[in-house]
């Protein structure tokens, strides 16, 4: 039987590079969250952070250990769950399962439904212009999440995104040569544009692993996965990082603290201008959103 | 049996994505290297190109292929080979291999031996100063090359890197987070100092089976591996590399194409000196072969 890494007692947890005992996996976890948050400077005192939860494992586990640090740093949290309004990627318990997680931790919760908030039916869009609904759906969320956390006094978007997100759209990103992009991958993102709330993604080095254990010992309920869901669609290059998993655990946790250091150049860092339609911030002239729309 | 990707014969050759018959496989293999000369404008007329040979595949296909272009590009070149004298690192016969291949193809023929030329024994120095010979060798190298081309009026250095290597080095790289290094791993580097001699790199678009082909079906000679070899070494992410390519059998060209595109910021581009002892390049008071001196 493994022994706990930490207090050698007997481990019943086996994460990628170390076996744990479950009471030292759970510190293990925060504090690595923890620290990510002192030495990226994440969270400051009165900030308002609104986080994003789609009700899976990953945003869960970062809505929960966010709710712990209340407390320890000072700040005001809320979580917005965005409805897309799509029915193959809508699972009707979601919704509950976040509201009554809400309750449970005293987090107050909101529900942005996308045909409501922004008079958008990403599916007919979709269909209408020929483009896939994910390809769409991810600029939608993105322009309503900082939209809403705006408009409500929310100073921070915290997502779930963990170590093994990142690694996959570094590789996906490279792989398209869309350098901007992944110069973005770093724990924080600061606002660069008066409505452009920053972002902090406090999982930047937890795995997807630690997360599913995380939320199993805190006995947190998560949503199924939809038909689009990230985890169930098919992958190469996802194929690819669990091979090299399983010759090298550490290797995703090293390639983002990596990635945490690197400086990428882009192209033009600070051409953000207000759409002329609606006023949100973009690169264009119009944004995408309302591109969407005409 | 596979049918030639180009003429549709039947292929005798099958190469990481597609299969070739011989002569179109030399077409591709010759094609991509003029691609990239071209689109890097690495060769200019009138060029003096060192090509630095260790008698390996990479450095064999490098300086053949080259020796081919010679009129096209209208350029003159030469064949250094180190001889760095550590007796495990060298193959008798490595020397008189590269000899018959200058004779063969009227290419000038240089010798270059570590310990006469700058008064250096790698072997001693490196149980001297307790550092692995390999450590150290890669830097001699490095050292010598540029000086020797210099002092005998080369104005490029041409290295058999290819795509296999650059993508090991990029990773080796990024987790030591030298992303310094990373940031010159470009088909040129071009000179940045009156004593540093341009680099190029003719196969950075190759791979490492592709040189094997290449020097096997143009009845090139090669010298063995020696103890020490870059290819006998094992290597953790080597291994996991060749998992890599037996998924996606381009992973490491695109990887390549993407590195030549991607700009990393580095901390200080320009702060070449010349070293108070020997007056060659180097970004400290004294440079690294002169430290192993004292």
């Amino acid at each position: 039987m493994a022994k706990c890494v930490s207090c050698k007692k007997s481990a019943q947890i086996k994460i990628a590079f170390a076996p744990f005992c479950e009471s030292c996996f759970l510190k293990h976890y925060q504090n690595r969250v923890e620290r990510l948050i002192k030495k990226f400077k994440l969270i400051k005192e009165k900030d308002k952070i609104l986080v994003a939860v789609s009700g899976g494992k990953d945003s869960m586990s970062c809505a929960h250990v966010l709710s712990k640090f209340r407390q320890r740093f000072k700040f005001e949290m809320g979580v917005l769950h965005i409805d897309v309004g799509v029915s193959d990627c809508t699972n009707e318990n979601t919704e509950n399962i976040i509201r009554d997680f809400c309750n449970e931790y005293k987090v107050p919760f909101y529900l942005l439904k996308i045909k409501e908030y922004l008079g958008l039916d990403i599916k007919e869009v979709s269909k209408k212009i020929r483009r896939p609904i994910c390809s769409i759906c991810g600029m939608v969320k993105r322009y309503a999440l900082n939209k809403f956390a705006r408009e409500n006094g929310f100073n921070k978007i915290a997502t779930g995104h963990c170590a093994d997100d990142i690694t996959l759209l570094f590789f996906k990103n490279w792989f398209s040569y869309y350098f901007d992009w992944i110069a973005k991958f770093k724990p924080i993102m600061p606002s660069n544009h008066p409505k452009i709330v920053t972002r902090i993604r406090p999982l930047f080095e937890c795995l997807e692993e630690e997360n599913l254990t995380y939320v199993k010992l805190n006995k947190i309920k998560i949503a199924g996965c939809s038909k689009y869901s990230y985890s169930v669609r098919k992958d190469k290059l996802k194929e690819i990082l669990k091979l090299i998993d399983s010759k090298k655990p550490d290797f995703k946790i090293n390639f983002v603290r990596a990635l945490e250091r690197v400086e990428i150049k882009v192209k033009e860092p600070d051409s953000i201008k207000e759409c002329i339609k609606c006023g949100e911030p973009t690169d264009k002239e119009i944004c995408g959103v309302c591109r969407l729309k005409m």
